[in-house]
């Protein structure tokens, strides 16, 4: 695999487009009545279609037997290595609530959860209460003030909200209040190096302030916070590929996420808007990273069913964007999330890329079990950005 | 994969024997008409009859996505992980023309180029001036004296030349002059480390002379350099694999390049001299690198027909290879050469192992559709050698 300061010295602008289909959680496991995954139950004409133009495959985030988060997941569809760079919980959090932080900004996800009378916790969700109520509680919890530093209390959705302290000289470097599991008190936040003492004490000190605040509002009676981090510093893509890059999504982390690597973020409410977005933007960008999220919401869910109906409705879009006449289609999930398991999982997902010079290979339908005897065999990730980026005819030749 | 020192420490000297066939930018891409590459028009039956004995999959030099120069391409099929191990260009060019560099001289890659009246270059090629030409001009640049340092103008053919500077203590630690587009003008030479400062006064005096003894030679009335190097420091043959090594080649890149890893360079003019040459000293080595130019030439010339039948007329002396009965014969290419993209490929490139102990799959053709579903799968090519020591029964155990 080449490293991305190899890959900046041979990429080179052109005009040839590259759009870029994410099915979140693409990949499944087989039904138990009818051993067919949720694509292979699904009839995708158009996806197969593409599929027997292209040069197809599995593809894994992060290595066989790994099961990634989101982020890590995209940043390696993006062509970054996963373990490498990282992009902490709570900025993508914030990303996602598209949130302007600073680079000096350190950032956490935030839970409203329940405690009993021994502050255990009982419930790590609040009952998920509805954002309405969370929200005036970020307002009450916004105006605490804690030894000089400034604070935002940003409501996300139901019982999630993101904290955010700000100034300077302020380090990340610390552990997480979230016990992950239930029965447990929420713990205290610890420096995980001798830079972030004063920030631990100054987390704390919030954290107890909250407390009190909070004692009255039942079931949203305490918080508990993870994912500590400022904005990494992470290569745009404009640098590395010299790409214009849009990235066309309907959920905000998604769009974060791709505003941390450099790409335009167009939020959208519907797969139909994204699909008409691609279309409206489609002259002023030449990569497009197009997400359709609720494969993997309806996977987790374990509803097999709707799984199979939002990947049949995502194929009909497929038209508008093979329309548009792209020089590379790729077409892959981030990671599978198998409604047998409700839950991302380490399966690796079918991939296609779709050019002219792809030198396609027999697979016909788009589909594990196809994909998995195709040519590209099964493909870490990340090597999928300089497979489009050399369909595209966009990179030199390495070495002499 | 396996570094290099942990090999050495495995490998041994046996009687077996190693025959490393490589068709130069062997795989394709299918022609429009036919949707056949190149290989698969090709009627081959002596390597279809190989493949049916061998274990077979698709190799990349690089990475997946990576159009590999020569150099590189080589050092991965000789094993040498070509992230690591790399050949400058004045290197790679004072080989070619069979130049019998010192290992202190450094080396760099010139064109005689055209500037106007502003200094700016016009012609990066000079016209492509005639060899006969620009050999005149070398001869002149040849009187130049810089500061004590001796040096070599040796012209290679049309506009390029290679640059020596002989002695010891040189740095090649400098930036190319080569502005590398049109309508800029020419570089100064860089000192890239403390080390390379007086080397960059002395190029920069070699140029400036050079430009007075070049003002009235138009189109030829400047030059450019780039790839400043030295031989690198690569570990041999003979102390990896306990290897005594030839190399079977026409073209002198090829063997300058071999020469490098300690092989025994064997020049020859044409593929049938080639085959016996490998027939003639069969008995005096133990590793043979048998290098077939034309296939890449061709595809570099966007001539699939006689890509086509260059390699029917490298299939018909195959026998002459099996007939010796070496215990290992690899066959595959460098990268892909498409004569529909006239230039170096990404593309895997079909790859052959044959041996007593291979564990045959079930390809038959030795073809890029065919291969691909090899049990060898998409192979990084510096896995080629240890996978041909392995079948000549020349690796022993790793750990206990």
């Amino acid at each position: 695999m080449i490293n991305l300061e190899k890959l900046q010295k041979i990429s080179k602008s052109t005009s040839s487009k590259i759009v870029m289909l994410i099915f979140d959680g693409l990949g499944g496991l087989p039904h138990p009545d009818t051993g067919k995954t949720a694509l292979e139950t699904a009839r995708t004409p158009y996806l197969d279609k593409l599929a027997e133009d292209s040069i197809c495959g599995l593809s894994h985030p992060i290595g066989p037997g790994i099961t990634p988060g989101s982020g890590p997941a995209h940043l390696a569809l993006f062509g970054y290595n996963p373990m490498k760079y990282t992009i902490g919980r709570g900025i993508l959090e914030a990303l996602g609530i598209n949130y302007d932080l600073k680079k000096t900004d350190v950032a956490c996800r935030a839970n409203f959860c329940t405690v009993d009378a021994n502050g255990l916790v009982t419930d790590r969700r609040a009952g998920r209460i509805a954002t309405e109520e969370s929200s005036k509680l970020c307002e009450n919890l916004s105006k605490i003030k804690v030894n000089g530093v400034k604070l935002s209390v940003v409501p996300v959705a139901e019982h999630r909200f993101v904290l955010v302290f700000h100034g300077g000289g302020l380090s990340s470097d610390l552990s997480d209040t979230d016990p992950q599991y239930e029965g447990l008190k929420p713990l205290k936040a610890k420096a995980l190096s001798k830079e972030a003492d004063s920030m631990a004490v100054l987390v704390n000190d919030f954290i107890e302030k909250a407390k009190g605040i909070l004692a009255n509002c039942h079931p949203a009676n305490m918080l508990i916070l993870r994912g500590f981090s400022q904005i990494p510093v992470i290569p745009h893509f404009t640098d590395i590929y010299k790409l214009k890059a849009a990235a066309i999504a309907s959920y905000p982390m998604y769009l974060g996420l791709a505003k941390c690597v450099g790409m335009k973020a167009i939020s959208c409410n519907s797969v139909k808007e994204e699909f008409n977005a691609l279309t409206r933007v489609y002259n002023d960008y030449d990569f497009f990273f197009v997400h359709v999220k609720k494969t993997d919401t309806h996977g987790e869910d374990g509803n097999f069913k709707a799984k199979v109906e939002e990947i049949e409705k995502a194929d009909s879009f497929v038209p508008k964007l093979t329309k548009l006449g792209p020089n590379v289609i790729v077409v892959t999930g981030d990671h599978s999330t198998p409604a047998l398991l409700k839950g991302h999982s380490w399966h690796p997902t079918p991939l296609l890329i779709y050019s002219q010079y792809c030198r396609k290979d027999n697979v016909r339908l788009f589909r594990e079990t196809d994909c998995a005897s195709g040519a590209l065999g099964n493909l870490p990730a990340v090597n999928i950005m300089p497979l489009a980026m050399a369909n595209a005819l966009k990179l030199n030749k390495y070495g002499a």
